[in-house]
């Protein structure tokens, strides 16, 4: 099959070997596959380890599966394939398991390819009001939707949220819809624009936040976060980058600031929220899977592939 | 009256000019007051705009009143006086007042003196039961306190504290009541003995916990924190020191880890306890206030002034 396959470098090819099933597995027909910054990342060089096929946004339809009821169906499925035993697994964080595979990026091939395997029961049904093009975006939705769970943002809690990105535009959505004052502070007065059905949106604040959301992916995020957060306030970290930042933690204490590290979330009220009409993206910019280059480097909101076979 | 004026330096006074009363407080006849690490702290430089008397843990008997009940009273008192007006004393935040004085600190005479005044409505009787020398430890139990009104702590939820030094003597002792298999990390010997009745105790761990305090008062506190939290744990710090700290955010990122400073906590709550014999600690260490240079140098675990007239 055709596929991208990543061993220190990418590259494009046609003869991969089909997945073969194990017990509770089910083989999906990739129909689309986005691109997410991590796989960015893994290109330079974030997962020296890793050998196969990346992706791990995508939907598909389940061609063979121990479950005959998802068959023919569209599907998209969680990320990390937890082992269920460890302590992570039994106390209700499975996205933490000691053990776990994470699709298209450590012991498990992921998206970028004409057919892929998932463990059956990491699937979900992409309801049918949802369009494949808008339900690709389940996964890093509900990455979104992770900060409130981990947080409660209330229709009266002040929210910022730093960066005028992709993920910030996520975020900005499903805080919206808590109701919440929300302000997106950003440097590109083109990206702040789409922000405006649902934020207040400005290059500089001089107010203050209860709930101050990083997502710049800089270091300097938090820096800025630190100075517009209340005292006793919450700032929710999404960005990741490489190496370490100096911070003043008598300035926590002080104040009492909570920080919170934020990452994957939960894919159920994310595709409800996209079934509802909710959630809405700029389109994504679909390319052919030999064409991953032009992919790689669309400056569209999204780009990624659809697959032809 | 007698008094430990600070100017940069420490001074032995004994014609302090009494405090003035104005409308709504009171005026108190120090009977014990203790030194925090804080007041060392003032020493060393931590605040050089501040002139006036230190000392902000005390025990101290009403002379003078608006509310004539508390005439002869034994009290101690909130260190914070806030304005009742800003952001955070509108929004159940008084401790974080922005036009607060804090006593022994900011802007108030403190306790290291014959006399101090202090607002009426930050005072806290004393119960009966509560000998004068624990009820000095009131204002330090109630930050301990703070822990446990910031976090959660179950009876089933592991808990580590890192440090054997006072603070975490004290936070030992309250978050011990909450049941929770605790366990306290340091580097004496002697020291850890005396948690014994309450903790478990080591000198190294190879196991996690869900909610890590710091109290060692140091940086690599908070590096060792890191080791040892679960993922989606809990880091609460109550250490404060100076300059800055390098530390690898992405780790709280994709571990989801929590981090949450802790300052000042709520006075009744450590009466109450204090008087039903829950909470004790060693002798405290006193001297006359003429003594002062004795009473800093004391190495028991804590040490103060007991003032006489």
């Amino acid at each position: 099959m055709k596929a991208l396959y990543y061993d220190k470098g990418l590259s494009y090819v046609e003869d991969y070997k089909l997945p073969e099933l194990g017990p509770n597995e089910s083989l999906i027909k990739v129909l689309i596959s986005s691109i997410c910054n991590t796989d960015k990342e893994v290109l330079r060089g974030y997962r020296p380890d890793f050998k196969g096929i990346l992706g791990h946004e995508f939907v598909g339809e389940v061609v063979e599966s121990n479950n005959k009821n998802l068959i023919g169906k569209r599907v998209v499925g969680e990320i990390n394939e937890n082992c269920g035993k460890c302590l992570y697994c039994i106390t209700g964080r499975p996205t933490h398991c000691e053990n776990r595979k994470v699709v298209g990026m450590n012991n498990h091939d992921g998206a970028f390819a004409e057919y892929m395997k998932m463990r059956t029961d990491l699937l979900h049904l992409v309801p049918e009001e949802v369009p494949t093009e808008l339900a690709v975006f389940t996964e890093p939705l509900a990455a979104a939707l992770e900060i409130l769970d981990q947080v409660h943002i209330k229709p009266s809690t002040s929210v910022a949220i730093l960066g005028d990105g992709r993920l910030s535009y996520m975020i900005a959505q499903v805080v919206s819809l808590t109701g919440a004052d929300l302000t997106v502070i950003g440097r590109h007065e083109d990206k702040l624009k789409s922000f405006a059905p649902f934020a207040k949106t400005t290059a500089k604040t001089y107010e203050t936040f209860e709930v101050v959301i990083d997502a710049t992916g800089s270091p300097t995020g938090l820096i800025d976060a630190q100075k517009i957060v209340r005292k006793k306030g919450i700032i929710v970290i999404k960005s990741t980058y490489a190496g370490t930042i100096d911070i003043n933690m008598s300035d926590f204490v002080v104040n009492e600031i909570s920080l919170i590290g934020s990452r994957c979330g939960p894919f159920e009220p994310a595709l409800q929220l996209l079934r509802r009409g909710l959630i809405n993206f700029p389109e994504i910019d679909l390319y052919d899977l030999k064409d991953y280059e032009k992919a790689f480097n669309s400056r569209a909101f999204k780009a990624g592939f659809r697959v032809t076979y």
